[in-house]
């Protein structure tokens, strides 16, 4: 698969005139796909069966003709405003109970049959128009299904939907009843047209019943993803891909990704920094302007896996954004750098969003590779130089990793319905374990929960686990190195209920967590080491091997074979060390990189990236600030 | 009266086959009593009108069989589902106007006649069947009136019925106008069906509008705990307890406790440091996993003046709970400190909350006596520990103190109303006030606002007292010591204007509050001490004595005989001060005590509490942290 | 017209037995106008269609007899509550979607007709009975516009009307989905009675769409202050003012007193300080019981274009307020000083708030002039000796500023819907320049957007102007000096999109803004000079003169003639600086004023003020804390 740059593009919002002109540059820049239509239903369809697709028609053969291949998206994130008419109540519910009106995106509700009707509606006769298009060489379905808090709906049909899913799945309101243990508080249900939506409740609401709608709600997603599939796959052998929005969890992405070829993700590295990660002061002031070193790399893995090795950076940001609380401009080289980065962590194409900065709407301060005036933005000439390098550049290739992360999007609904302590979060805590493996310099593999192989991995890592699968489970003794379990893995049964041993019930370990606790920011458990627990640590019964203790001489982290059960969050130092002699346990050997430094090998090359505004000498040689450096190995 | 032990448990919660065990143990374990049936009504009634009563009588017939007495609670906390058929307009309505919804508890509103009758109902079935049965020792109306913020409703029904309430009180129109100064703002009523609830106004609603609503609300409260008793007292002999929540204010406690014949209160110290204390960082770090050192004895005192004496503790905290923010475990010996703590304080039983953590619903990671898999927990052995103490221990008895301070529901509902600073809090200064006389070492009684006689203290504190009733007003002269008035007190009248004198107008005392100021944090009034009034200081008119004066030599504090007035909110050490004074000026011995350690005489014992992580010597004795210390007087 | 003094005064909140103690005692005091009235409604009209205007007919008399002249307010902020019964949806809603409650104040949508034909009938019936009465020789309209955030309303009536004025200003929906750019994200429409307002969408809604239901919102202001004048000059000759309220930018307070003869402002300095002032905490306790120095000399200024000369302050404070965070009392002497200040600045008339103060409502904690008891508050005397001051004192004149700021409520409202840095405001950055004014020791105009003569200024200043204005661009060859736009100034076209050339499209410079950064707190981008912009910076396209450029050479400051463009935040240091060396060039005299001297001169008389609580010695005088310093010019 050839490594390729992208771009989005919006031939509705310019005249046609000027599309030749756009066509000419983006092929010039040596852009070779264009991703286009995903909010264009109001012009596909003005009013309700009045569809002109004549326009379409001609961007795409301007854009084909001109030499680049079209990413076609479905409109449906954007219905017209007639839809509300036809449907008046398809619009998502907050938690407060307020209908989401119209007036921006992604007004609409997952689980309106009616309005899932009108989807399948455009895109059949969109697949059928386009679907042996030559020039539409790949699909996307919607856009960033979640963003804006939207996987959530508290409607009406929410609620209708959510009763025939648990009828489906439990059978009998005894079983629901047992499953939840609604004894609790006298909650025992009925009927199942008696079951709520868990909104609004005086106090918190049961935490089994919260995690049954997340996973109604996740499956929602995943039905109106494949009602969209289905009816591509008809009219197209294309390839089909989703868009999916950094750090957004609300449904389960390797799911949703079955559907589908390809998976890709929209990369706004310092929109993230400022807007959805935890980290000091100090820190985001030191990547202000780059973003954070490790975070877009966490989703390429990510995406690398939830896209079954292929996949896309779908929107790259190539300037300031609006959305963020803050919104400064990237560092001269991290346009490419972050580009760079993408590739070297396995994607096939790099698309930026967007072409041309809208002088109108609401993201008419979201920067594009060109001005309003049409003139170069400062991002262009980095694509275009990434462009360049790319034509001397061996094709995109599978690179090996000795070490994987288990990622799991029902352990983040979980912790995210039960946080115990009000700071623990589930992305947080994966995404320290990866930032301490990335700190060691190593390529790092992201796994499903239900990986069913694990011989390829020394090292596997599954901090905070909701449960574990049997797959998983199954799989355990594949795997030939060392199994790291973290803080409250597999602590719950599908139910949400604590197994009868306390967990982590791992095979052949012999742990349970006695107790837990959580701990307030400057609030601390020692170890043995010097170094402490944060967040959160656990009291064990055990009798395994203790591998690191208390400081009071407690075990902090336990073994029998290659499998560990680790009791707590480490700080990172502590973390970083823990993983490190794990590794060198395994025969890997490992680095300390500086916080701005990075780095990948694809297998035949390796990447160093800096992030920080300072050069770095590593190892002899001078790495400017915001440069990407390859090295050809072997 | 004999001191004992017991605690919590939900029979409905496990198979039937482990009551036997699970009685044997508690009474193994030193328990005498044991709560049950408070959330039961789903399994009582599982289908209106359907009555399944036998398992309750086999487990009550399996716990007093094994020695237990039980305290059965009215399920009334928890109306099943099927109640919302009957009643869907029961639920209580919050100040933004959402219904609060099935699927937690406390879902009622208090004003609701159709849920009062059904849960007349309810309670006439257990009072009739279990009145009785010479198993049941005592009875608890409802749970937690309060908990969850659950006073104040803005339904229908608590509009209705505050209209009537209203007219009962002021009869006319025109009274209420009057009364409430409706002529500010052209807010006069013409009838009592226009006056709404005090919710969603443009601006803040007439204060005086706002303080009968909480009087309101709470006289409801009284009324739907009245109506159970006055059942229970038809049909059984028992003591009925009801269980009030740490820091509730929303209603008269003093009001709920004239029909009962024991106060109980929920003790969760290391929940309350982290959820409901003000407090600095450092001093929350520092009792992270003990509690504050006062907190817990404030309520103890408070309850044993809302219990006339007789006071429980019906839920005690015995490791990590689930609801705080951040929720660590306690350090070991502080179940037991916490236990004998109450004991010290004058109360007859400590229950433990709960026997058994549940793995299931909304309270999975509160930890009970026993885990989840039915090993002991660490609190466990600290209540055993407990049990043999109490072997030895004589009875509990009424100890004697020589300072009282005043503690009036009503001045929290005011000040809340309107506290023209905003971190003005009544229970906040209470405990300001209170915290000082701990650290002075003195036995403290809290009285009520309505207190008749005086005689038996020889200081008084009424710091913010809302208005100053009749019977203390008659009560003044009672005292034969001193008397001290703070910052606010009797500053309005009850309908909640200003004095046609601004207040205080204390009997002999030429004293008025001619202007009063709220201070940000940071900002003071300096005291020629070298002190600090903080949060809230007074210009007086007065010609008066003056006891303490700010360093511009206005008077600070005045006094006439043995009464004093206060006019600000003194700093901490300055608070000390002057109650030292006041209290040597009265003859009484008094300590320094540091911040971790307290004490309390019961008249035969004095007891020495460490509530700190080190050891601590005092008076050349060395007490162990988290210990408890008995020295036999006389 | 001579300056003089006055007072709020309620005579239906007090006996009429003792209104003319009260007026004998205003006269004594030195006060000659007395406002009244505007709160009355139920007094007036206690029943719908029931008039009761006797008792204010005494009450002028009364007041009037005494030498008193009486300013009559409409009563229509305070409509009673019989008004719900005849126009139940009157209520404004807000963005929740929740009505706006009676019970306090301000409870009206400005878009129910109903209402307004409400408020049309009493105004009419006050006028006509009032209109020639010789006592009442002032109006004023309804009670500050906007406070408590009462301008936008998402009622159903706001929703028709805003329908209704789209059609009215666009035609026809082409016109408005382009100028909106609805194209995007498919937001056209193909009604106007589509449109819906622009609260609870998913994310943000159309910036276009908002910022006209800003100016909509506005008009509806302007409409209904404009329905009360149109009536009451049938019937007097008296001017007619509005009591604007600090820091109000919810609409044109320029548009509202085009119909007005008189602005005036309710100055509440140490309530502003606490409540809507971005400051450091040092600053804010350094200023705690005087209130910023420059805060109220903004308004002052502002409100002397916006009553095009004619100005008042209306409410003065005169002690505590009971409605922010933290009410501290005024330091002595500060009444006095800001009485002055305001005379300094040309107001006509200060009236204090209130005379006394209430006992009762909402109100109870704001002080008056005269305390519950009717015994003087310290503010009285303050009052007293500036009315002795003014008996020797000259006329109030207009007195000359070499230094213009543009003051603009469009820009507030665009940069509010769009601040794409969290903390950009647009009255915090006017302020900021305003204050390095004052620092200079400067006189300043504040002058409207659309001053069509900028002949008398040296120096003309425009920071985040939103759009130029036509007249405005044809003034500025008028300007003899220099003329500043400051950061995203001109930035828009008026339907909010991005201009052609990206602005800001200054005549002659040549100059374009190529891309903006918004920095979060403690982030800068650093100057050549030392300095730094802060909040935001701009990279600029430019062949002009650069007169000053970042620490990385790029141009932060370009000019062409007189015209400059400045393009950042300067921090406060920087800012005097450029200004400084702005107003020399221009041949003007600078101070450096120390945070708590400032001054004025009116032509005749140079003011100094000391608002700190320290004496300053300047220019070897010294000025003792709180006070005020008049020195005769020429």
């Amino acid at each position: 698969m050839k490594r390729s740059l992208g771009v989005c593009y919006y031939p509705e919002h310019w005249p046609e005139a000027q599309w030749h002109d756009d066509a000419a540059r983006m092929v010039a820049s040596g852009l070779t796909w264009v991703r286009i239509g995903e909010f264009a239903w109001s012009r596909l369809e003005p009013d309700p069966g009045k569809l002109e697709f004549d326009w379409l028609d001609r961007a795409i053969d301007v854009l084909g003709d001109a030499g680049l291949q079209v990413v076609l998206g479905t409109p449906t994130a954007t219905p017209p405003r007639w839809m509300l008419d036809r449907h008046p109540d398809m619009l998502a519910v907050d938690a407060d109970g307020r209908p989401r009106k119209f007036g921006s995106r992604r007004h609409y509700c997952f689980s309106h049959r009616g309005y899932l009707a009108e989807c399948k509606r455009i895109v059949a006769l969109l697949a059928e128009r386009y679907g042996r298009n030559p020039h539409v060489a790949a699909w996307q379905t919607d856009n960033e299904y979640g963003c804006h808090d939207t996987i959530l709906s508290y409607s009406d049909a929410a609620r209708m939907a959510f009763r025939d899913w648990l009828a489906q799945r439990y059978q009998s309101l005894d079983a629901l009843n047992r499953a939840w243990g609604n004894v609790f508080w006298s909650m025992e249900y009925a009927g199942f047209d008696e079951i709520d939506l868990p909104n609004l409740t005086v106090t918190e609401p049961n935490p089994a019943h919260v995690m049954d709608f997340r996973r109604f709600a996740s499956d929602q997603v995943v039905a109106f993803n494949r009602a969209q599939v289905d009816i591509l796959r008809r009219h197209t052998s294309a390839p089909i891909a989703h868009n999916y929005m950094g750090r957004e969890t609300g449904f389960d992405h390797y799911a949703v990704a079955a559907d589908l070829d390809i998976a890709s993700w929209d990369s706004y590295p310092i929109g993230f920094l400022s807007d959805r990660l935890e980290a000091s002061d100090d820190h985001k002031a030191a990547f202000l302007r780059q973003g954070d070193p490790d975070f877009q790399a966490f989703h390429h893995d990510l995406y690398r896996a939830v896209g079954r090795g292929r996949w896309w950076v779908m929107e790259q940001q190539p300037g300031p954004v609006n959305w963020a609380p803050y919104n400064p401009a990237p560092l001269p080289g991290m346009v490419r750098l972050w580009t760079w980065e993408a590739f070297a962590h396995g994607a096939e194409t790099v698309c930026y969003f967007r072409w041309r900065q809208a002088p109108f709407g609401q993201e008419q301060m979201h920067a594009g590779l060109l001005r309003p005036d049409s003139a170069p933005a400062p991002g262009l000439a980095e694509a275009e130089a990434v462009a360049r390098e790319l034509a001397d550049s061996p094709q995109a290739q599978a690179a090996p990793a000795d070490v994987a992360l288990v990622f799991d999007y029902a352990s983040a609904w979980a912790w995210d319905t039960q946080p115990q302590g009000a700071d623990f979060d589930y992305v947080r805590l994966c995404f320290a374990w990866y930032r301490a493996l990335r700190r060691l310099g190593l390529n790092i593999d992201i796994i499903a929960p239900d990986t069913a192989d694990l011989s390829r991995w020394r090292v596997v890592l599954a901090p905070g686990l909701f449960t574990l699968s049997d797959s998983l489970r199954a799989a355990l003794p594949s795997c030939q190195g060392a199994v790291v379990f973290g803080p409250r893995a597999n602590s719950r049964l599908p139910d949400f209920s604590i197994p009868s041993d306390l967990g982590p019930s791992l095979p052949g370990l012999d742990c349970r967590v006695a107790r837990v606790e959580s701990l307030p920011p400057g609030s601390t458990v020692g170890l043995e080491s010097g170094g402490h627990f944060v967040h959160w640590a656990e009291d064990l019964d055990t009798r395994a091997e203790v591998v690191l203790a208390r400081a009071n001489g407690q075990p902090a982290m336990v073994r029998a074979d290659g499998l560990h059960y680790l009791a707590g969050w480490p700080d990172d130092d502590t973390l970083f060390a823990v993983l490190r002699d794990l590794c060198h346990a395994q025969g890997l050997a490992t680095m300390d990189l500086p916080p701005a430094l990075r780095t990948r090998s694809d297998g035949r090359t390796r990447f160093w990236f800096n992030h920080g505004s300072q050069t770095i000498t590593w190892q002899g040689t001078d790495l400017p600030p915001c440069a990407v450096l390859q090295q050809v190995q072997r």
